[in-house]
């Protein structure tokens, strides 16, 4: 496996777009397409908040009518076409269906996600205008998967990309790429089938649709579901992941390195959201060892990241040991406080606690706590249950950007 | 029943005193006391972070022993003797017992509570000095009640006492008073027996010992449970009650008017934690009705009361409706959010969500925004279940105070 340039548009057929109906007030693109002349099997998580917008709702129904077969998916950003009832549901389904009309395939082929404000409706006119402006634009160029790329954006600051080729078990060289954002509400819990962070991921590898969702849930727990810039769960999130098999060949039922590939295409780009937190100017990474077993670790480390205090102490630059350990104990995970361990630095390289008491290495922890990236090491000396969670710190420019942010 | 000056001393037979054993690197009181010659039936609910400070593990230790009998309790600030191994229970054991000793008293008959940072020894020297410097000071007065709530503080801006006094139903006049402290890592969910706010209630009514303890959980539970500042529980919240019979007569085991007067003197106080939030500008109060039952309503009210996104745009004035509503979705609570209605204003005055739309009154509703104390009414209109909870705005402020709190 190696990581290429692109994004969405790197594996075989699938083209994207990015282009501009005026949704977005700073005149930015808002309108992304992919799509696929193949129709691809296609796997999907979504929020499992309450509230779900309605383009997760029509997505959702899409998939179950066509037993999880699209040729694509229209996007838009600026608006999150959620808390808008029924006349909310009748958008969403204009989008996807106006995109599907213009590419000719069926309507219910076309998924549609929004991401924006929450509560306003969508300015259709605009929207269809974006969808005709774009529709036009759809190439296989990387630079096309670039545009499409920036225009799922709102808060975030850089648009986040990555893909990766492989050769699968049997020889075949297929290619997997993604496109995400994400900046703030960040907090995924996402479920299968039923999860504002938007992220699509197109592969030229035939997968079967069963493998595919179960590929997808596996790596969505791994990955997005273990970052978190301010612990709250949009009502859009979502992943797609659309496989249009241009590779060619037999479907894969299991393959190691397609595994592989998709966990790393999944991995870097949840790492990006993690990196473009609204406000964030460190990203922090807190690897959990020695736990009764994965879900113990896995609620340690959510707990941590999601940690105000911890992550304003991190602004900081200040090792804190007492948050981390009390965060821990707020977690939900069984541990036995006199065996912790807490190391901070990139390879576990200062011990801050041990045996569950402070040690008196701070000012070495303090050089590492400065640094761009900061690494937390807990190791519960209980189990072999391990997890990896990933945010950011909370600054005065998180409460800036969302003090203000619909006035 | 009518609220009267004081806290902890108010009632009769009870001493309090705040004294200086230089624990505080600032040089402000911390150490507190409070005594009852007569011997007291109390009631206790602490942290259920699963890492307890060692005052936490001794006091309710104290609690067994004795059948729930304590003369009083020993308080330090400036240090939370949390995240302290064996040395800390020794060192937390050895505040109550030279206090008890100084006092007169058996030594279980003491509670001890600390509250601090983490992860640091007791400088048990300063602590020995300032509980010998304190114990002289003990006095009726309503002065040294406040000198006490003084030496309990940490980052709190002003003290916090609150007392009233009441008539039972059998006619006798008894009088309730508190302190608490608590700014910061402020999210308790205290349970009996096993709940950094610290909370001291005393009382002159003879009340006995598993009434007290009931009624304790339960105003817990609609108080102290339902604030939160930023969503990281302590590991040494702790509340204290305390009956000492001064009032005379025979043992109550149910009266309205004395739950009346508890309810009232918790809230009170749970009120002043959340308007002394770290970095707070703002009280918000979010008043939850028509869910399914009390419970849901308690889970949509926390989780609005939590989410850092409706704290941010509370701090910039900004009705930011969909975060509220986004909140309520990942609550956990039941809601058809067809029906969601959400006023703003201390009397639900400008609606700006209806029948699950956002309404167009966001101008009226940002000078509500604006307030001193911003109220939201959340109306589910899916059963008769209320709560409500208090918490304060995301700002500049709390990000400062807490990214260099140990440095």
């Amino acid at each position: 496996m190696k990581a290429i340039d692109g994004g969405v548009s790197a594996p075989a057929g699938f083209k994207a777009a990015g282009g501009k109906g005026g949704i977005r007030k700073s005149g930015k693109k808002d309108i992304a397409l992919i799509f696929s002349e193949r129709i691809c099997n296609a796997a999907a998580v979504f929020t499992t908040n309450r509230l779900k917008a309605a383009c997760v709702l029509v997505t959702s129904s899409h998939l179950r009518q066509t037993g999880g077969r699209l040729h694509g998916v229209v996007i838009n950003s600026g608006n999150a076409n959620a808390l808008t009832g029924k006349q909310g549901l009748q958008d969403a389904r204009e989008m996807a269906y106006t995109a599907a009309r213009m590419l000719g395939a069926k309507r219910n082929h076309m998924a549609v996600c929004s991401t924006g404000i929450i509560g306003e409706m969508l300015p259709m006119e605009k929207v269809r205008h974006g969808i005709e402006q774009t529709v036009p634009l759809l190439s296989d160029s990387l630079k096309a998967g670039s545009q499409a790329a920036e225009a799922i954006l709102t808060t975030d600051t850089t648009r986040k990309e990555f893909a990766v080729s492989l050769t699968l078990s049997d020889g075949r060289k297929v290619t997997i790429g993604g496109m995400t954002k994400g900046s703030g509400m960040i907090s995924p819990k996402m479920a299968g089938l039923h999860a504002t962070t938007l992220t699509f991921i197109t592969t030229d590898a035939p997968v079967g649709t069963r493998y595919l969702q179960g590929c997808l849930e596996k790596f969505t727990d791994q990955t997005f579901n273990m970052i978190s810039v301010d612990g709250d769960q949009s009502t859009n999130d979502t992943i797609l992941l659309f496989s249009n098999g241009a590779a060619g060949g037999p479907e894969i039922r299991k393959d190691a390195n397609f595994e592989e590939g998709l966990r790393r295409v999944m991995w870097e780009l949840a790492r990006k959201v993690a990196l473009d937190g609204e406000g964030e100017t460190k990203l922090l990474t807190v690897r959990v060892e020695g736990a009764r077993n994965d879900r113990d670790a896995s609620l340690a480390a959510l707990s941590i990241i999601k940690s105000n205090l911890v992550k304003s102490a991190v602004f900081g630059g200040d090792p804190n040991v007492g948050r981390i350990a009390s965060a821990i104990g707020n977690s939900g995970c069984t541990a036995d406080f006199s065996r912790l361990e807490v190391c901070v630095g990139p390879c576990a390289d200062v011990k801050i606690i041990s045996n569950g008491l402070v040690t008196d290495q701070k000012k070495a922890a303090a050089s590492f706590m400065k640094e761009r990236e900061v690494t937390l090491t807990v190791r519960l000396n209980g189990g072999k249950g391990s997890a990896t969670s990933m945010g950011c710190d909370l600054t005065y420019g998180y409460v800036r950007i969302n003090s203000a942010y619909t006035t």
